[in-house]
């Protein structure tokens, strides 16, 4: 369960005009619907929404980021990819922000069929150079996670915070009423993420492509868009036991019946 | 550029009760907005419609339906996967017709986010033993398709039209204004088809698979959810092109740059 003081939202990371927020869960959890992540950065009095989520989340999510930021302060909007749950509230969140979007370019034909007319407004991240600048100085350097599930997806860090964004990869899938904000237990938290790793990431050779590319980052939270956020020494166990995870078509002959 | 007496949609197979129906274009392309195929198949008066889209084609879409069945007669809507442009109209389908929706149960915890509110209109594809009922003696037989490039995606055939629906397998993109109905020079189709599948389709190793899947069909038509529809011998050669496709994760140090 997630403390009470907490259901609002938690900052992870706050030092001078900087911070990484986790926004909070739903106070009564629904049956059928699976559970979210979304992240508000701050810097320098400026926003970046992180997978705010569809239509189902949208008024929730606008009262959580409202306690921290004006929403005319939201510059940026980044969707890792393209699911129902991570982007299809784009028009809504279009409508009440100034914010630019930013997905992959795979998505970019796509999301226009969510029902959004201004095009303008969304960018493509392969031109962004690798990294998205936010207000200041600060740059999320933005790490390409394709193929984990989605054939576009990014994950991205924040050198700040140390705070590395993970999209779908480290999703866990919570027992009814057993949601927690931090990983704890390792071994434990494996079992809960175990079957959405081998069914919805594509390869284990996709997902050391992805680890390769972190490299010299000092990650202090592995932050995923479902599950649980990994600190510390858990950070490193998850990345070594993805590492060595047979899963999609490593599987296939599994998956197809 | 599709005739006009066909932008309205286009009867692929009719015989007794059973029409398996392409569901027309827009009359104005438009910029920047993949362009996307519904069908609608109608079995002894009752419909099914195959991937209907996004919020953006909705009205288009119900106009085109509602030539050839009220909407109080769709039965059933299959989604192949949970893209945008695939299942985002979900809430205005479930509102405009009685129909249940079929998508694979990897996404049935997903798309409410798109923010749909009856979860038991909603049926798992895995739990329906490999075919989909329609009205009459006719069933649809639904063939994985997965990593290709969703993680959960459906094709299906249809025995009595032996129409093969195959999802973004198949996928085209088209210049602007050249947009037609059928492949007629598979090796001049070939040059809009191979960018997308080399980058959205998840490894050989998976078209293979499911290419094993059709053993014994006798198809007749390759129907794609973009793009052109291949008729008779184009079907085999793109099978053999397709079988022999590296892609995704086979060339992952190209698409990782």
């Amino acid at each position: 369960m997630i403390n009470s003081n907490d259901i609002n939202g938690k900052i992870l990371f706050q030092d001078g005009g900087h911070q990484f927020i986790w926004l909070g869960a739903d106070e009564v959890e629904e049956q059928g619907v699976v559970q979210t992540n979304q992240y508000l950065i701050i810097s320098n009095g400026r926003g970046t929404l992180v997978d705010p989520g569809g239509i189902h989340l949208f008024a929730r999510v606008i009262a959580l980021v409202s306690r921290y930021i004006d929403l005319d302060k939201i510059d940026n909007i980044f969707f890792s990819h393209q699911d129902p749950d991570v982007s299809s509230g784009i028009a809504l969140w279009l409508g009440v922000t100034k914010a630019k979007v930013y997905i992959s370019e795979l998505w970019l034909r796509f999301i226009p069929h969510f029902g959004i007319v201004n095009q303008d407004r969304i960018v493509g991240i392969e031109g962004l150079g690798g990294s998205l600048k936010l207000a200041g100085s600060t740059d999320l350097k933005l790490i390409p996670a394709h193929f984990l599930h989605s054939a576009g997806c990014y994950s991205f860090f924040d050198p700040v915070s140390c705070v590395l964004f993970t999209s779908d990869i480290g999703a866990a899938v919570f027992p009814t009423g057993n949601q927690y904000i931090f990983v704890e237990d390792f071994d434990e938290h494996r079992k809960i993420m175990e079957g959405f790793h081998r069914r919805y990431m594509s390869s284990n050779k996709a997902a050391k492509k992805w680890i390769s590319k972190l490299d010299g980052l000092n990650i202090k939270y592995l932050a995923p868009q479902h599950g649980a956020i990994f600190k510390d020494e858990n950070v490193k166990k998850f990345l070594d036991w993805f590492a060595g995870l047979q899963c999609g078509i490593d599987i296939i002959d599994e998956i197809y019946e």
